[in-house]
């Protein structure tokens, strides 16, 4: 490959980053893919590594692993710490030279975003990465072997309730989950009865999974309550503390909050000089470059694309379709051909609520209960990278339809040594 | 059940520490198991958690969901601080009261001995926990992303140098597995050339697998240099540092050590007031108890048991036989019967080196080689715990068998919030 070979750097290995790097596969072109994990991360299934339904590994593989094949692409485990668009320069946050490019396509997501109130945190951790899902896996077990231990009634209750702030399909799959595993872990404790867990999901606004039909958030809404989740609609959270969440006036005693509301852009996103947002997210062209710099590409959790006067959806597909139609243009670039529109084919939408639960929204037709719950199992293990982890997922699911149990509830601490 | 059941306190859910609550489980007593993680851990596959083959889910399990349906049980997450064998007290680490005991079962294991060198623990991890092996995991794969970064070759071959110290079972399995590895993700990265490889292993005695017959020992070296590990017989290491390793005035450039040598039993032994050796095991009366204190019965690797001559070994299948034992002798003390002596039955032992190679011991006669290795297999698999285990590392065994490649090589960081 010569100098003169056009440089492609890709930041962030999601579903945008990947994609866009495959499609470039036979393209006249080298590609360097920068990530700050060594993995990519099956991002629909992650309530379940944080429920402890599926192993961290079934549902990641390594970038470089993904790509072992593609011999125009390099993988490189390292985090940026500035981008000069003028200069178009990418630094880095270790000891590796600056990167030139030619091409940048930028697809690093987004984070939970607090509101303004980055010191929740620490007490309601969201679940963006394989490390989120850990640590809430972590203190989610941790609440009931701590009930078990103490001998204060109201000091087991608040262990023994969760609240899950955020009513779209994240906080709805962790809320009808953590309800279930908790009946089915009743034998295994003598002192604590964990029926008596409660389970409170908040949505600030009037419904649940406000981006499905009305008619379908109501189905959803009765599923939880179904499998005895609290549902509180307009519910806007005011304070969160170590020992309980706030509505107003109002104290919900819980040792254990999750966030799933609202989401930041990566500070990348701010770095480009690009327009954005308040969360952070950037304004691109329809041929989803930056304004002035159609050298640089944003896709993903990171781009704000509009289509028929709706904001394209912060989902896995929009990432993949958007990741094709930045290469696409890059393509059309090397080959003197103008370049295309991007635009969003919405194939449907999914989300379960529990074990015969969910809901799907096809546009034209809804289905809901056991169907879509199959067709949710379906369409996921058909997306899931890789045929090693199709497999596994396949087996553990199996194993948990048939046995009501979840397969990997191990509170693993962090390491005493790195 | 009335107070005057006689209460059985198990400290630690190992293998000694789980067969000793399984064995009472038809017992006229009530049993508090008492360990500070949540899990079960198959510590003789912990090597394949730590190089990538399986996900810690595949080889552990949550402890009270082992003994759910022992109703005579309660599992505690929780540590010991101090035990008063006169009282017959169990203090714990955490608001939880103290624990009154009629019989205590000491199964607390055993850590890595730096033999008076502890600061060398932070430079060279050892192998006991799930976390031990996640750390080890995480340091092999960083380095050869470092390695895969830099410009500068000598301090590229320095992170391609692993050192194993240490030339029993599990330094031969590390250093067999590692150099595998290395080679299969040859095509995983584009400036490194992962056949520079160098897997190090030091061994202090004048060979590997000592507790092995002197010609498997020599069998299993072959082995070894056969896959390109370098073997290093009475190498003494006298210095550990963040980059080197020294044998004497021998300096080894090396980013990554791990420990495998010599055993320290858990700090629990010298609190009971009971003769110990240097390394903290205690010495145990031939029905496993410590003298004086009938009612205080120190199993597995925190025992000291001749038999022979010889001393038993620290292993699973003593451990087990041990926790068998001792439930038994309490059993027959309910009755008015009899103590029974331990007496350990030595059914083989076994260990692997490699694809198709692994060395097997049956005392009148020795296994090597293709039938070694698939014997051993076998073993491991049928005494893995629990159903699910066994077919998720069945399906990933045979996965990475057929295609060379291992599935779970992911770095995960300590998470931040937690």
């Amino acid at each position: 490959m010569t100098a003169r070979t056009p440089h492609v750097v890709i930041l962030g290995g999601g579903f945008g980053g990947i994609r866009a790097a495959r499609a470039l596969r036979t393209a006249p072109v080298r590609i360097t893919l920068i990530d700050r994990t060594n993995h990519h991360v099956f991002q629909p299934l992650l309530y379940q590594v944080a429920t402890a339904g599926l192993a961290g590994s079934d549902i990641a593989s390594p970038i470089r692993w993904m790509l072992r094949h593609q011999r125009n692409a390099t993988v490189l485990m390292s985090e940026v710490s500035a981008i000069d668009p003028e200069r178009r320069v990418v630094a880095l946050d270790d000891a590796l030279p600056d990167l030139e490019y030619d091409y940048l396509i930028a697809a690093t997501g987004a984070r939970h975003s607090y509101f303004g109130h980055g010191e929740w945190e620490a007490h309601a951790p969201g679940l963006k990465s394989l490390e989120d899902a850990l640590a809430i896996r972590r203190r989610f077990l941790i609440a009931f072997e701590l009930a078990e231990k103490t001998d204060d009634s109201e000091e087991r209750q608040a262990l023994l309730t969760f609240v899950l702030v955020g009513g779209g399909p994240t906080g709805v799959e962790l809320a009808g989950v953590m309800q279930e595993i908790a009946r089915a872990m009743r034998s295994d404790f003598r002192r604590t009865d964990t029926r008596q867990t409660r389970v409170i999901l908040l949505e600030g606004g009037p419904r649940v999974l406000p981006s499905f039909p009305e008619s379908l958030s109501k189905r959803a809404h009765q599923d939880l309550l179904d499998l005895g989740v609290e549902v509180r609609v307009n519910a806007l959270v005011t304070r969160v503390e170590s020992e309980a969440v706030w509505i107003g006036d109002e104290r919900i005693a819980t040792r254990t909050v999750f966030w799933a509301a609202g989401n930041e852009a990566s500070r990348i996103g701010q770095s480009l000089g690009a327009r954005h947002d308040r969360a952070g997210r950037v304004e691109v062209e329809p041929d989803l470059s930056v304004r002035g710099h159609p050298e640089i590409f944003v896709i993903g959790d990171l781009a704000i694309v509009r289509q028929d006067g709706k904001q394209v959806p912060a989902v896995a597909p929009a990432a993949m379709q958007m990741g094709t139609a930045a290469a696409r243009n890059i393509r059309h670039d090397l080959r003197g051909e103008p370049r295309v529109s991007f635009r969003y084919r919405n194939k449907g939408d999914l989300a379960t609520i529990g074990r015969h639960k969910a809901i799907a929204d096809f546009g034209k037709f809804h289905v809901t209960g056991r169907l879509a719950w199959w067709l949710w199992l379906f369409v996921h293990i058909m997306y899931l990278v890789g045929f090693r982890n199709r497999l596994s997922v396949l087996l553990q699911w199996a194993y948990a339809y048939v046995t009501y149990q979840r397969g990997v509830r191990l509170i693993t601490q962090e390491s005493r040594l790195c």
